[in-house]
């Protein structure tokens, strides 16, 4: 595995585990917070780097600081 | 400003600060970190916001762990 996917693991592997802690599935946070939903699906499983403004909106969308994500 | 540039502001100010503790200059450590110098310039100068993968390889050369930088 290269760097650039151990990130994406990781950080999909936080981002869920954030998003769980508000109850919510993946397609309904994604929904709510004007994402696609199939690429929010690939953040979360480490499949898709996102971009650091999405990765700001996302962690404004879970209430923490961009920095709990990583 | 909007966040985009606030956060690339944020970032930039912060890779200078950890850059200039290591006494180089930017152009050194682009240089010496295969990074192109007027892209890194810009990213001091929080004109543009890097990649996630750009972040981490800066980040490396730094020698602080990813989440330093926010």
């Amino acid at each position: 595995m290269n760097n650039m996917s151990a990130l994406a693991k990781k950080l999909g592997k936080r981002i869920r585990e954030l998003r769980k802690k508000q109850d919510s599935t993946s397609e309904k946070f994604a929904q709510e917070n004007g994402i696609s939903v199939g690429y929010f699906c690939d953040i979360e499983n480490g499949k898709r780097l996102p971009t650091l403004e999405m990765l700001e909106k996302i962690a404004k969308a879970l209430g923490v600081p961009l920095r709990e994500l990583f």
